[in-house]
């Protein structure tokens, strides 16, 4: 069987990198002969995780075509997010939780898709469904994966399903899922020893709203008034790479994981500011507005700013 | 639960109408509210088998806002083979088994595509994953849609799994499935009592092919000389068609069911003709070309296609 990459989305989070890590056993135990990797490296809480279940972090790839032919995806389909060549090979499969939007293929797929909080949480359905055993350290990367999404099933994203698949998948990996969870999650709140311009990229995605090109960020943090004290930096580093890059706007979500609200810093035209009022019925002050109860990227921002901006 | 209305793609085959009223059954037992419609009348192959096991054909809707706000798709998810305003509902659901292209959603959705021979195996292995018991006349509705879209297994798009499921849904509908099968197929050959309009709509999808509109319509037959009588009718038709839709090019593949093999009737500009030429390696003579072992539109002659329009 010809080898084929699995990997997730650019700035790659635990679930991106998780998943990776946990689909490419899934196919290989089927036959195929897959290499999970990143587009990437790992952010201080998915090395947490990786050191935790004994894995190494995968190999960084910038290109695929120069390597394989074909690839498999996880946590994402948007071409933006994505391998910069991936329009020179064959998409195989895909497995994520997102909105589906500019992806298209030339054959017929793999596709599976699923409105929960987690890639891993759909993965661990397809163990399931196979009746397939999850060795212990798949099923702590994917716990980790699950606990990352779903800010320790607090986000709104979070269903029924991954609470079922974080008490099984905590079982089998031998951890107190909350204990750990906690650890975890603080794990990547250490924003402190990094610069504003490492922070705004670390776990940043583009997006195309209507017509504008989207920028969104987002930090986690237990401290939100100790990242404000830099705000006028992030708010420098966002204009200066919004130009370099072509964003006509560029959101930065600083997210309180243990209370589970956001403060929103937001660069951009009156337009999308006025845009930005529209979505979440809360105007701009001095560039920051509070989103109390907002943690979901993907489900509290994105939405409301697409229908906003077609609006 | 607010009710979702299911259906395939336009000009319905046995695929669209079978495996929508089974997968409606299937997510009415998990608690949906859900009716199986059609985008059309079910022809005369779909007319048969749900005969045969006992439904009624489903009510034929021609827009769907103006009854439900979310909708679920079985068998396509281009937006020019589906109901014409899609975009003013909710896509919460696809099974398929085509290639992704021009298909967006602004929330996550539940998407399972496989590249196999036909939707209902994809569902069928949906009620095996789940345990669930399928009904002998769900099972036969099923199964007539693998039937039809393999042409009884020996459509190059049959995998392993087709047959699979093949032989299990003939044994709980109880029939055998090759003496069906070819039952099923022949009922959707009698192309002499239909006009050539009709025929060159029947079955009939319309495809983005790099900058051009393709129209690609299919009849399977048993007498390919029989519908080559019609020949100039057809042609004079599809120049018609083609003119009042705005299709750069129609092509009309005349399939023989019993022995595999398809003779393709094409219109369009020179650049299309040689487009033709260079995908297939054969050149149109008298706007005509016999192609061997060529029977699946999806695999055999939507990728060349389009590789060759993207070239």
């Amino acid at each position: 069987m010809e080898k084929e990459l699995i990997f997730g989305h650019r700035n790659p989070d635990t679930d991106a990198i998780g998943t990776a890590i946990a689909y490419s056993y899934f196919q290989n135990q089927h036959g195929y002969n897959t290499e999970a990797v990143a587009l990437g490296e790992a952010n201080d809480e998915t090395s947490f995780a990786l050191k935790k279940f004994g894995f190494e972090a995968p190999r960084v790839v910038k290109t695929v075509a120069n390597e394989v032919k074909a690839i498999m995806l996880v946590d994402h389909n948007e071409p933006q997010q994505s391998v910069e060549d991936r329009d020179q090979v064959k998409v195989t499969h895909v497995i994520d939780h997102h909105r589906i939007s500019n992806f298209a293929t030339i054959d017929p797929l793999f596709y599976r898709a699923e409105p929960v909080g987690c890639t891993s949480t759909v993965l661990w359905e397809m163990f399931k469904e196979q009746n397939m055993e999850i060795p212990a350290n798949i099923a702590g990367i994917m716990l980790s994966a699950i606990i990352s999404d779903t800010l320790l099933l607090k986000s709104p994203t979070t269903t029924d399903i991954d609470k079922e698949a974080v008490e099984e998948l905590a079982k089998i990996a031998g951890v107190d899922y909350k204990e750990y969870g906690l650890e975890l999650l603080k794990a990547g709140t250490n924003i402190a020893a990094k610069s504003v311009e490492e922070l705004i990229d670390l776990d940043a995605k583009s997006f195309e709203l209507g017509s504008k090109t989207a920028r969104i960020a987002q930090v986690n943090v237990v401290d939100v008034p100790e990242a404000l004290e830099r705000k006028d930096a992030f708010l420098a580093a966002m204009e200066k790479d919004a130009k370099a890059n072509g964003y006509d706007l560029f959101m930065l979500v600083i997210t309180n994981v243990l209370d589970s609200d956001s403060e929103v810093l937001f660069i951009g035209d009156d337009e999308s500011k006025s845009v930005f009022a529209k979505a979440f019925g809360k105007e701009l002050v001095d560039s920051e507005a509070h989103l109390p109860g907002v943690v979901s990227r993907k489900k509290q921002i994105v939405p409301p700013l697409t229908r906003a901006f077609e609006a």
